[in-house]
C-alpha cells in the first residue's frame, strides 16, 4: 500500500486526485493540507466525497506530509518549490502538479512567473511527467513536474509529426480552448457562472504561461528550436480542453493515419480515432484518456491534429496518478480504468 | 460471471448500463441489441467506449437473449411486454428499465400510456425494485420493474414521513426538475441545445406519465391512497433530477432529522445530508447515489424534503445494477463504488 | 428630455440599466456612480455598450446626483437608506432597486436583515414598484422600492387567486428558481461557472430573505395574512426566474384561465398564456414581459400557477423604467418594447 | 412604408428576422411562409413575439410575394434558387440568406452542395452582401447573397490584412467556433441538448462548405487566390460566432492596431477593440456588431485576429436588414441599434 499526501487540497485537482484515489486499490490517503480550511472535514468541502474520505485538512508540515511515499503539490506555482527540498531530503518523492519545475530554463521561468525561482538546484532532476515521452526518466525519478493542461494536449498531438521530422517547425499554431474549472476554484469575477456561461473568447493571445512549456517540449521532440503561436480559449464547460493543431507538411506522402496509430499503439491514454472522426471534450470527460484526430484537409500541404483531454485528469491529476504508477511499479492504468461520463 | 444481455442499447440508459458494467467485476456482457444500428460497432456509437467494449449492436433475439442470466430492457415502453414472457420461460431473468411492469393496476397503466397492456399476466409478478423498499422481494424476483427516475428522487423523499404517519397525505406536493438527457436520445426539435439551453420551464403540469407510479408508491408507504400534485421541469443540464417535496406535518414534535438519518442508516445509496446542507444535482453526477435534505422551514407545520440522483444512474441504470447485485447475491455496491464526478 | 442618475453602476442591475435606457427615446443619463471604478469608462467594464455611452463611473456625490429628475439605486441594500433622504430633499425623485424600502414593518426588514434601519423615517411613504397592483401611488411617488425579483414573480401569479379569496391563505407554496445573475456580480467561489453549471440545487430553504416580501405583498391582495412556503433554487442559467405556485382552491367551480385573462388583459407586461401552454424562461428574455400558466391538474382541487421574468428587467431594471415612465407621465411601455432574445 | 415578406419562416433566421423587424420603424411584415405549419399563429411557435405580431405562417405564392418590395428568404439551400426568378420577374427585390448565389462559380458550388444549380442565369446578377466590401453594389441590387455566418466573421477580420498586402495569402488559417443556433431548428440527435452541452468539438475538418465562400471573398480581397485552412468547431452555446485568424506578416513594421482602426473607423458594425482587448461572443449577443481584435504575438511575424459575431444578427438576419437598409436608401443602422444582451 503506497501512503500518498496531497498539499492544497481544496482545489479542482486536489479533489480531483481524491476522486480518482478512491478507486485506486494501492493507495492510501494520508493527509490533505489547506491553510485556510485546516480542520475541516474533506467531504465538508466536497459532498461528492461523503461516505469515501473521513480525513480532515490539515496544515502543511513537511514532518508529517515525509511520512508519505509521495507526496502531490496541488497547489499555485510558488509553494511546491518552497516545501519539495525539506520533502525529498526526508526521502518522500514528490510529484508537483504545478508549474514549479515544468521549465528547465530557470531565467525562463522567472520571466514568465514574474518571480525569483526558490528552489533553482532541483530543476534539472526534475522529471517532465508526460509518460508518452519521458517513461523511462519517470520510474526512478524522485520529483516529477507534471505537464500542464495545455501542454499535455499540445505536446501529444504534435509529437508524431515533430518526431519524425515531418513539419516545420518555425510555423507552428496551436488553438486551444479550455473548460472554465481549469481557472481553478478561485472567486474572481472573470470566471463566475453569469460571465462565461453562454459565451466564448480568447485570452492571452499575446502570450500565455503556458507557451514556453509547450515550446521546450516541442523543441525537444524536433530536436531544434520550435516556432510556435498559441492562443488559449475559454470554454463555457465545466471539463475538457480542445487542442486545434496546424502545421505545414514537408513531406505529403506520409501516411499520417498510420503513423499516429503506430505511434500511440502501446500507449494506454492515447486514443487516435479512426480517419475521418473528431474528437469531443465530452467523450474523454472524467477520465485520463487523450483522443486524437489528424487530418489534411483537401489533400493539401497542411496538417491538422485535434486533441481532446479532461483538464482535470490527463491535464493535471490522472496524469500524476499515471505518474505514481510508473514511479512505484504498478500497472500504468491502475485506477485509471473507469469509461468517460458521456452523455 | 454473470452474463447480461441488453435490448435497446442506442438510448442514454443503454450506455449508461454499459459504462457501469465496465467497472463491475462479475458481469461480462454477452449481447446489446439495436435493430437500427445491427452491426454497428458500440464503440462507434458512443467513443467514450472504446476500448472498453468490442461487441456490436445485433438483432434483438430471444434464443439469443435467453443465453444470458440476466437481459435489461433499456426501451421505450411497449417493448418489454412483448418479449419478456419468451425470455423468462427460457429460463434468463429480467430487469426492465421501461415503465411497462410499474404500475400493478393494468387499467391504469393502459389509461396514461395510451395502449393495451400487452402482457397482462406478468404484472402482479413483477417486482418494482425501489431496493430501499423491496429488497427482500427483489433478491427472488425474476422480472424486475425499475423504477422511473422521478419516481425514486420522489419516493426516497416522502418514504420516512409517509412510512411514520407523520404528514397530511391528502396534499403531497412534488415539485421536480430533470436534465434533458431524461428525455433521451431522440430527434426532437423540443430538446435540441438552442431550445433547452439557458432556459427552464415546467411541463406537463397538467398530468404526467410519472404521477400514478409515484402515487401508487406513496400509497404503499402510508398504508393508504395518497393525493399528490407533481409538476416536473426541464433543466438546461445533462443529468440530475432534483425533487423539491412539501408536506403538511400531523405532528411537529418529531426530530425529522434524527428520523431521515435513522430510516436510511444501513442504505449505501441514500445519503442524508447534515442539517442545514442542500443537495445539488452535481454532487450525485455519475454515481448511484440519492442525496436528501430535510427541513422544518421556520419551525412551522410544513416539512421540505429535498432529494437529488443522477437520473441515468440512481435513476434507472444504475437502480438496474443494485437490483442486480441484489438477485445474484453479489454485495448491493459491487461496480457502483465509483464518487460522483465533480466539478 | 429626463435626467437619470444611477447609483451602483458596476452590477448587473446597473448595467441593464443602461442597455434599456440606450432605447429610450426621453431619457439622458447623467451619471453613473461606482467607488471602486470611478474614472473608468462605463464601456470599458461593460464592452456591449461600447459606443452607446461615453460616460466615465463617478463617485456618488448627492449634490450632482440630485441635479437629475430621477436618481436609481442599483445597489446592495443599506446604501439607498443613507443616501435617499439627501436626495428627496433636493427635489430628484428615487428609484430604489435595493430591498432598503420594500418592507413595511421596520422590525422585520431589520430582522431579515440583520441590521438597524437608517432611514425608518421614509418607510412609509415609500411605494412598493408593482405596477400592477399599485399604479395610481407610483404616479406621485417620491420613493418607490422596486420589487425584488423572487417577489415579482410570485405575487404576479398569486394575485389573482387572492383578490378573489379563491384559495386557502394559510397554506401558499411558491417554488422558484432563478439564474445566476440573481446573486450579482460578485466575486463568491459559489458561484463560479464550474460551481454553477451543469448542476441544481435549492437554497436558503429555511428562510430566504424575499420571504417577508412576498407574504406581505400576499397579505395585502387577501387582506389578510398569510401561511407561505418558499423555496428558492439556483438554475445554471444567467438570466430568467421561473415560480411554481401551489394552492389549494376553496371553490372548484371558477374558470381560472378566464379569471386570470381578464384581470391581465390591460397590463402591458403581463401575458396570460393559452391553456395548456408552460412558460418558460428564454421566452421572456430580455424583456420586461411576465408570462403566466395556470392549470388545475385532473381538475382537483389543487391549482398550480407557473411564472416566468426576466430577473434583470422585470424582476429588476426593467421594472424600474416601468414605474419611471408612469412617474414622469410616459407611456408606460416606452423604451420596453424590445421583443425577447429567443433562442 | 417598406412591406416585407419572408420564405422559411419556422427557422431560427426566420424568427430572428421576426424579432427584428418589430423594432424596425419603416418595415411592415406583409407574409411569413412555411409550407409545414401554414395556418398557425407565428406567435404560437415562437411564443418571444406574442403580442408584436398577429401573422399566420402561410403557403409560399410567389404573386402574393412579391407584393412586397423585398423577399427574404429564410430557408435551406435550393429553395431560394427555384422561387426567386419569379419574383424577380414581379419586381420585388430579394434577400437571400441561403448559400444558394454566395458563390460565384457554378461549379464550385455544385461540387460542395452536391446538387445542380437551379438558376445560374442569376449567379452573376447577385451581389454578395457583405456591406463592408460591396455597399454601393448592394444599393442597386436586385438580389442580394446574405454572406453566411462563418464567412462574415473570417472576411471582416482578414479583410485590412489582405487589401494591404500584409500577409502572406497562401498560408491563412481560420479556427472558427459556432453556437448550436449555427445548425438550425432541426432534429437532430448531434444537435440536442445532450450531445452538445458541456462540450466542445471540431466538424468537417477535412472541408467545410463555407470554405470555398470564404476563399473566394478572401481572393477578391488580396486580388489574386489564397491558400485557407479553415476548421468551424461546436460551441455549447446558443448565439455566437468566435474565428481566430492566423496569418504571417510579409511587413512587421506596420502598426495593425492603426490599420484596423483606421480601416473600420466609418463602418457602424464593426468594432475593433482597445489593443490588449479579446472580443467575446455574448459581447455581440442579440445585435449585429462584429468586434475585432488584432495582436502580434511576441511581436514577432504572425498575426492573430480575433472576431466575434452574433451568428444570427450580424451573420443571418441582422446582415440581411443592414443591407435592406442601404438597398432603401434608409439610415444603415435603423432597426439595428439595440446593444447587445450583456450579461
Amino acid at each position: 500500500m503506497i501512503r500518498a499526501s496531497i498539499v492544497g487540497g481544496t482545489g479542482y485537482t486536489g479533489v480531483e486526485l481524491l476522486r480518482l484515489l478512491v478507486l485506486h486499490p494501492e493507495v492510501e490517503v494520508a493527509a490533505i493540507t489547506s491553510r485556510s480550511e485546516s480542520g475541516l472535514p474533506v467531504a465538508d468541502l466536497f459532498p461528492s466525497l461523503r461516505g469515501h474520505f473521513d480525513l480532515c485538512f490539515s496544515e502543511p508540515d513537511p514532518d508529517r506530509l515525509a511520512e508519505s511515499d509521495v507526496v502531490f503539490f496541488a497547489t499555485p506555482h510558488g509553494v511546491a518549490q518552497a516545501m519539495v527540498p525539506e520533502i525529498l531530503k526526508r526521502g518522500a518523492r514528490v510529484i508537483d502538479l504545478s508549474a514549479d519545475f515544468r521549465i528547465q530554463d530557470q531565467q525562463l521561468w522567472e520571466k514568465w512567473y514574474s518571480q525569483s525561482h526558490a528552489c533553482p538546484e532541483l530543476i534539472a532532476e526534475a522529471v517532465y511527467g508526460l509518460p508518452e515521452v519521458n517513461r523511462e526518466a519517470i520510474r526512478e525519478a524522485r520529483l516529477i513536474a507534471c505537464p500542464g493542461c495545455y501542454p499535455t494536449s499540445v505536446q501529444l498531438g504534435f509529437l508524431p509529426l515533430l518526431e519524425n521530422n515531418l513539419v516545420a517547425v518555425d510555423d507552428l499554431i496551436a488553438n486551444s480552448a479550455s473548460g472554465a474549472s481549469g481557472a481553478g476554484r478561485q472567486a474572481k469575477i472573470d470566471n463566475l457562472h453569469s460571465e462565461v456561461s453562454d459565451s466564448f473568447k480568447a485570452y492571452a493571445a499575446g502570450g500565455h504561461r503556458h507557451l514556453p512549456e509547450i515550446a521546450q517540449g516541442l523543441a525537444s521532440f524536433a530536436g531544434k528550436p520550435v516556432g510556435l503561436t498559441f492562443v488559449p480559449h475559454l470554454l463555457p464547460i465545466v471539463r475538457g480542453i480542445h487542442s486545434t493543431l496546424y502545421a505545414t507538411l514537408l513531406d505529403t506522402s506520409v501516411d499520417l493515419q498510420a503513423l499516429f496509430e503506430a505511434r500511440y499503439a502501446d500507449e494506454p491514454f492515447v486514443d487516435v480515432l479512426p480517419a475521418g472522426a473528431h474528437p469531443q471534450t465530452r467523450s474523454v470527460r472524467g477520465s485520463n484518456i487523450c483522443r486524437i484526430s489528424v487530418v489534411r484537409p483537401q489533400n493539401g500541404d497542411k496538417v491538422v491534429v485535434m486533441s481532446a483531454i479532461d483538464n482535470l485528469v490527463k491535464g493535471a491529476s490522472g496524469q500524476a496518478l499515471q505518474n505514481m504508477n510508473i514511479m512505484f511499479g504498478l500497472p500504468e492504468t491502475l485506477g485509471l480504468e473507469a469509461p468517460p461520463l458521456l452523455p
